[in-house]
């Protein structure tokens, strides 16, 4: 298939690379030169705008680091938007807030165009391997379409239901991730202050009622989960400043929705203070630096 | 083994009755009359004061709502502590605070007696059926002594490590179970007003980061888990007056060793307003009411 | 003076009709026309546009309910920017987000137009009589330039300092002003319920340490200060909503300084609590309900 | 009045001297054999125990540090209940919880003594100076008997209502000026983050809505009240370990009578973070050290 991809990041590079390795032909565009040159030496042709990168293609796929860039990629004069044929379906992979999957959306379809919303988990490691999680965000015909096509870049693509809710699906989870996350931190820095073995809190808590994935695959207490950041200096893994970032979507959501979230209102402000103290470009389980560390500040 | 039982109430009469048909021997205690009829008729001695329950015993269980109950029943001049033989270990059960453990023990110890530490999960079911979960405190030696007699009453009897580290356990893993459940009702009311098909979500969350207990084992969304409260009107489980009890204990075991909980004080906060607002006899994943019902009340 | 007003709601109409009884002539617009007609009868020329409301004037003045709006009727085909002569100064007496303050005003400097940010606070009574305060954000000879236009409108022009600092002094005031109502609102709350007689407990807070403007003036507390909105049933006054918006825009900036502000951030989501109850209409000060009715609910 | 005072510490021991100022005649007791000398010096009769102390006099004055040191003063067989005349009244103005004060107000009752709660604000300075302010919890007959004593120890008695009611008024004045502070501190570092003068956000405070004592009088920002702690290093003045204890005691009184106090909750995580970094010994307005300097730890 033909498809235009916008956005080559650290993310959308290697997906780009996964979708020429399955036998797609490519027509890229990213800001940045190295980038693009990088996936034209790998075979695709380098696009000087996305409305180049949209022309004659049967689907584009925009990977991107906020709603603003989004907006833009769709709507300037050298946009995906002008060079489009309607009735292709762009496919958008950037975490964005699900008001602005609806705008998009209706900009879309005023040019004949579908816009589905299909964020992903599973990080740099995923995106190169080829195993992202994708939420996927539309109708069952567009579901049906577009999924062959993320197979070539991940290995469980889900259907979240309708345009909107692949991004309402992977902002609950991780607004439920920065808070178990949180959670497993103050319980596992208040066990240690009491005197119990951190190995033994976190076997009776991974068997009993407090068991997460934060407790069990991911524990921020150094020393308990191997292949966790927290056993090799809270490197790699899931920055804060991306569950900053995410924490933010979930509180924006919920005010237009009028539903208070106070538990993950809270932990955006702890995430918010660990990036203040400089510690925003850590793994996220390194939150538990707030609990563990001011004693010896 | 002759043993001396104190504290017949929800949770101790069951317990109670399995030592029995284990084949020990008991002298019961119970302020209640009735409660101690009733074990007298199963076949334990009924004693007339604490003293008189731990006289010519080889080891003393206590079961009590909190910890100004052990002391009086351990230092009242009808209390255990009069009657006691020197060298009988005492296994508390009850779920108090670190700290008045270490206080016990010292208490104990002056009289020459051990002094265990074995709060249980599993509630009022897990003891009718004697698969209680017993987090103990206690040595090496004594761990192995007392061991056998919770094995008549529990399936998993975990040693967390010396005196007070059972009740260290427990907290620490309901501090964290309080922030999961309320943090999964956050999760799925947000999800839920945004659009997205309940169970879609929780299939989500239960296949990704977010997984926990309080989402795949006893989600508080009604209709998610069937054996789940939330699908029979949140009765039965474990009460929202208990995790309330319970966080508190974090709270203030979190204060005497100067570390901040912060999720976890405002867990405790939204289970009193829970409270105040006359729903604390419901199980404790009816917190999700705090956020879905109030636009109706 | 000529000048244009935008914006001729709650707020924006009285103020517009305060310039015109000072002796200004107005050219005004608002997207109802009910609204721009009653202006029209008392003497100001009504316009198609806000382009045509700029166009010759010496200054413009924009009264708005979010950032949205004021980027709207500045860059739209018939914004103000399409129809303003150069030199002349505009100024938004919105509640907008200082980073949209700095956007505007550089949108507006390539046109070779100064932009003021000048929020007001006092609410339709103080706009009605000419007593509003405005927090004007603009350099030394702006603020001298506009502050006599003011006054026609408001009693208290205050200089905030430069470009944006209008927003930023009414943001933190208010975030303020959210959290010492919020605890004046336990602080009573807590108080009542312990016993003691609430006009007692506000005669001692407002000669001590716990003095504020939420308890000694606007105390949330029924039957304490009779000429605050808690003893007329939480009517008219400054809308929770409106609070909630204020608190919103605090938490934003937080965000994009990565500035925690923990008690703003649960006062925000507390009343969006209060909002999704159905009570986001009343007073700001009935957020004590929260406290106070929930046994009785 | 022969006056039996126990407990000579930072304020019991300048209060006990403006007693013996005012020509009161003292039996005293501290444990610190130093402290007991220092005041015998001054004119006392040291004793060897609260019963000793308590023994033929008028009226018997505590100052403790925490409830536990007032029970073990009153009940041990050395106590004040033990030596003390039936018909003597007692008054304790330590800070603790009410429900305590009514616990001891049984017991003297049952010797026939009346217990009066009268906990001051004022510090350290206030006690010397004679100027502190007594909340007195009593009926209208007992204030009138202990007012004239408590004269010559604080220049403002103020009856707050019957007994307990004087530690109710302490504690929520408290709960609110933790609350305003912290208040104080995220809007002045909010503000000063998004670039305004801080003196002038200050200024616009004081004569605004988010005006409290916090701000005008106590300001946290350094540089604003020159007679306030931020102004020489948060030195003197109102130690951040008092203002956690007393947060503590609002929580848990909170927690006896089922009322959520959001808030309160969370700024005693903050100060008791504030405290495990090792700042507990600074004046509590230095919590503003939370949100202004992590960039540079």
């Amino acid at each position: 298939m033909k498809i235009g991809f916008i956005g080559l990041g650290n993310m959308g590079a290697p997906m780009a690379l996964n979708l020429l390795k399955n036998g797609h032909s490519l027509q890229a565009f990213d800001l940045s030169e190295a980038a693009l040159r990088k996936l034209a030496d790998a075979g695709a042709a380098a696009c000087a705008s996305p409305k180049a990168a949209a022309a004659d293609v049967e689907l584009v796929v925009t990977m991107l680091p906020a709603a603003a860039h989004v907006r833009g990629v769709l709507t300037d004069e050298q946009g995906v938007l002008a060079g489009i044929a309607p009735g292709v379906t762009i496919v958008d992979s950037s975490t964005i807030d699900p008001a602005s999957v609806q705008a998009f959306a209706k900009l879309a379809a005023a040019r004949g165009n579908a816009f589905v919303d299909a964020p992903v988990s599973g990080g740099t490691g995923g995106a190169a391997a080829g195993t992202l999680t994708f939420m996927v965000g539309a109708n069952e015909t567009l579901f049906a379409d577009v999924e062959p096509v993320l197979r070539a870049m991940g290995k469980n693509i889900v259907h979240c239901g309708d345009t909107g809710m692949g991004q309402v699906a992977k902002i609950c989870n991780n607004l439920l991730l920065g808070i178990t996350m949180t959670g497993v931190a103050e319980a596992m820095s208040l066990g240690a202050t009491l005197g119990i073995d951190p190995k033994v809190l976190a076997g009776i808590i991974n068997t009993s009622t407090g068991r997460c994935w934060s407790s069990d695959t991911y524990n921020p207490y150094p020393g308990i989960v191997d292949t966790a950041p927290a056993s090799r200096g809270y490197t790699g893994g899931f920055g804060a400043d991306l569950m900053l970032k995410d924490l933010g979507l979930a509180v924006d959501a919920a005010r237009s929705a009028k539903q208070p979230i106070f538990l993950g209102a809270l932990a955006q402000q702890l995430y918010q203070a660990m990036s203040a103290g400089g510690q925003g470009g850590l793994d996220f389980s390194a939150i538990i630096s707030l609990y563990r560390s001011r004693a010896s500040q």
